[in-house]
């Protein structure tokens, strides 16, 4: 799966049948990998951080014939759980 | 999927068999991952800002026998809503 | 699909069962993503473009079962047509 | 398969149906090729060397329904096997 | 399929179920596109110039459930054929 932060929406009028009704959403893969248009069910909203998968995966994630679609968000990255506090100690001079 | 501009049309006459008749057009990826030919069943022009969707998920959608098309065009990509105005206000030498 | 120039042939006498005979291709993928090879049955020669489908869409387009094949050459690319004529006008010095 | 060093793990809590509990872990391919988030389910720790499959194959190992896995981490890549001994020599001032 | 030369061997004895026994190979694909590991059950060795198929190709090729492989060397580049001789001349100083 690639890293990905929400950018922007898409939206497309004219389509091919098939496309599933929902939000597609610009991301930029960390990394400098490029920007992906991926497909959403969760809502995702700019600037979060999300998880891709690509290809074949992703249509396969739809119930009934597979879609069009070969890039899903798969999940919200949560952010990182707060670093434990460091134990309570004076600075000292030595230690600058 | 991935972001493209239509740049031109290619004809290929000498073709494999199962190659659905249709418009192959070139398409330029947009930011730089470089150049694809993609199948096109929604009249997409030149200049065309377009979605493509790539691998066996681009055979998938064509009923029967899937051909042997590994690059589709599914949408076109609308013009972006018109950006709000912004609220009326007189511009002065300070702003300059 | 991607746009390539034939630039070779591959020879493999040591092979895996299932490859089927035929010719593989060495390419030269336009636009500077690399050198690929693929399988041909068109008789495409030296310095001819063609069209490759890649992944398992190049190997479901065998008949029985898919060999382990993921590059096809599914077409050669037309000369593109001559540009219309202009209409005919004498040229002046001022054009020059 | 791809060779990478995993570097940290990611939590997702917010996440479709269908994405196997465990762990996923974030990689760091070798050779520059970016970074990946990959499924792991052999306790791979941060600085592990592990291969990685890809695409549909990755989601095809789990038993019933493929998940929408495109990333798997297959196997943990051992030391390498220690280098002969040399042979025996005395070391003299010279080779200081 | 891609061209590389196989560069060495990778151990794993920490391993999910249905990878096959059978060669790792480290091989770097010509041209720059960097390092992959590929399954070889060709016996192919250091140095040898090889075929790679990727993706759901790959693990297609084996019988029964497909391995989680999607990279496979499926066969030994032959060396060149010798160039024809040049014709018959005689060195001169000149060509010196």
């Amino acid at each position: 799966m690639l890293r990905a932060v929400v950018t922007g929406s898409v939206w497309s009028t004219k389509r091919i049948d098939g496309l599933p009704n929902g939000a597609l959403l610009e991301v930029q893969v960390e990394g400098g990998t490029g920007h992906l248009v991926a497909f959403d069910v969760l809502g995702s909203g700019i600037g979060e951080t999300v998880l891709i998968a690509q290809g074949p995966v992703a249509a396969a994630w739809f119930p009934g014939t597979p879609p069009p679609v070969d890039a899903l968000i798969i999940g919200s990255i949560d952010n990182p759980p707060a670093a434990p506090a460091p134990p309570a100690r004076r600075r000292t001079r030595a230690s600058s």
